[in-house]
């Protein structure tokens, strides 16, 4: 059947309260622009460790295997103190990462005007801000071995890991950033520690070898990433598609979305690979992370997960005439002064998690 | 005696320039304020390589290890590709922080009110930063062996680096945070990865553990790394003291330099161990680079080279008054209007390197 399966996991802290309202919104397409998915729902972290051992249990594998798409909502926060260590790393985020080989983290960077007064950057620095961050997501120092901790012949302790990169894994990722590219302003950013580490030689030269072969269309830079986190917060306008590994995609990523001054409003999407039937695996989740300190309090802003199902729609369903209806629907409810106590102003009204929800569907 | 050394380096780029100004003012606290030190001035980069067939010749090694000091420009630039790349790490920066154990790098972050305007942040998420970065700068993945590049046996390239830390590495720089917090406002920050990793995990439990045996009066917090740089970004007032690894010091220090807005001004030390008859082998720099773009053009700031001077001052020489009276100098001389280009307002008159050396020097 050419229906595409969606499994839904809200995990952890304010995971299931924003997932609860990016799955009406996914409904909503369901139902009314006949967007041909069917819905799983599964269950993730501390609820599913007590009843079964696992935090990662049987049926919400089975449904993750199965699906297309995975709407994640997010993990982690004082509930992780209740699960030994060793069984929530057997269903880690990580591991998933891993398991389905989802190589390629994308992080659409885009300055909501309406929310200029809630950013910490002046509105002359980040008006048109609209950039991709491509963070590598299944090696580098994040799976490298050998890692470890060893007691030395002294007494002493030392930790370790292993930073890596192979041409292949550099490729692929790099792949998606030109293709990407070319879709935008055509423009790559490769953001590297090439004047320190030979990781990073080899990253930048198999990036410059891809794009000499077959990307010379498009325009091609890097830079270091220290120099690239400076030139995230002096001028983010200047980037369209920036690509880089791991670690460096991890806190440049971050940096970026608070530059943006609107960190609960971020989307993003982890690809696998296109198997044989020109399927690829995907993985939804919002940038921000399970908040607990507002965790159970039906305020968080459910933006960021009802963009990811933007996302969704157009990089699973390959909708995006659906996609663009959504964006468009958000950016409504924003205009229309809709806002979550972490972009309100100082005396707006506040608007709950739900009533969010409600703000976009009503201008869908 | 004691006559303390300072051997004066001015290097690539703008180094010999914004170095020409620090050592002017360095000798008017010689001649006008007793400081009791004597100047001695070594070449480093492409002019001796091209007499000697060294970056570092044997009379600038001898000057830097026989110093107590050292008043260091920049490297980096088109010279470097010049000089061969075996003949360049030879004497590279990364060298002599290590021939040296130049482990504590300190980077203070302070906004001067006088220069909001050139700063992305808007001024009241700026107004009244004022902490520094300590940077572990002679382990981490910069030194971690093995490291190197390999073909693979399916003829794949893999690039490959080690991070580490060690007991002892964590506890000497982790006591230079707590030892500054106590001569500031009391509280430290240290900045890790440990949800991922094991270098992490131990630099984590023995921050904690230094703390609780010898400065439990300190307050004391954690943050992973891509919080880390969100918060700099976010709301940088919060930090007092931050301490770190290496490669995330590398990264967070340029992002809270650029945040900061005043680049051009931001000062460092880069300090060894204590030794048995009390003395500590410093390197002051500017925390900007080369700047290959306007070298040899007479426009680039001093001031980071000048705060150097200051650290200098208090670190080395012990003359906080001293260090104040500069330190304020620099204030008085912003204050009535002294900018260099990059930190002029558009169609504001822009000093030289020189004329801005005499402005401080007029201040003092
Ligand atoms: C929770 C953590 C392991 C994760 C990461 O470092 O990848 C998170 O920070 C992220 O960016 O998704
Ligand atoms: C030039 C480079 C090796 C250096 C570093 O990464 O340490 C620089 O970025 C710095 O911060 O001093």
């Amino acid at each position: 059947s050419n229906m595409v399966k969606v499994a839904v996991v809200g995990g952890e802290g304010i995971g299931p309260e924003v997932t609860t309202q990016s799955r009406r919104v996914l409904e909503w397409f369901a139902a009314k622009r006949n967007v041909p998915m069917t819905l799983r729902e599964a269950q993730y972290g501390l609820i599913p460790y007590l009843a079964t051992g696992k935090v990662l249990p049987e049926d919400t594998a089975e449904a993750m295997d199965e699906a297309d798409a995975i709407l994640w909502g997010a993990t982690g926060g004082p509930e992780t103190t209740e699960v030994p260590a060793a069984a929530r790393k057997a269903g880690s985020l990580l591991g998933l990462r891993s398991k389905y080989d989802l190589y390629a983290n994308l992080r659409p960077i885009v300055a909501s005007p309406a929310l200029s007064a809630s950013a910490p950057l002046k509105p002359e620095v980040l008006d048109g801000v609209d950039f991709v961050i491509i963070r590598e997501l299944t090696s580098g120092i994040y799976f490298g071995e050998p890692r470890g901790i060893e007691t030395l012949p002294d007494g002493q302790r030392r930790g370790f890991n292993t930073e890596q990169y192979t041409t292949n894994q550099i490729r692929r990722v790099a792949r998606s950033a030109f293709e990407l590219a070319r879709t935008r302003r055509n423009k790559v950013c490769s953001v590297d520690k090439a004047n320190v580490l030979e990781t990073s030689v080899v990253w930048r030269e198999e990036v410059i070898k891809l794009h000499k072969e077959e990307f010379s269309d498009v325009e091609l830079t890097h830079l270091y990433v220290d120099n690239a986190a400076m030139q995230i917060v002096r001028e983010p306008r200047q980037f369209d598609v920036m690509v880089t590994g791991n670690i460096f995609g991890d806190i440049l990523s971050d940096c970026a979305a608070m530059a943006s001054g609107s960190l609960g409003m971020l989307p993003s999407a982890s690809l696998g690979p296109v198997d044989r039937f020109g399927r690829r695996k995907a993985l939804y989740e919002p940038v921000h992370g399970s908040a607990p300190d507002i965790a159970g309090k039906g305020i968080a802003n459910p933006l960021g997960s009802i963009l990811s199902v933007a996302m969704l729609l157009r990089l699973t369903l390959n909708r995006p005439e659906d996609a663009d209806l959504l964006e468009h629907a958000v950016q409504t409810a924003l205009a229309s002064g809709a806002r979550t106590a972490d972009i309100a102003e100082a005396g707006a009204k506040k608007l709950s998690t739900a009533q969010m929800g409600d703000a976009v569907l009503s201008a869908l």
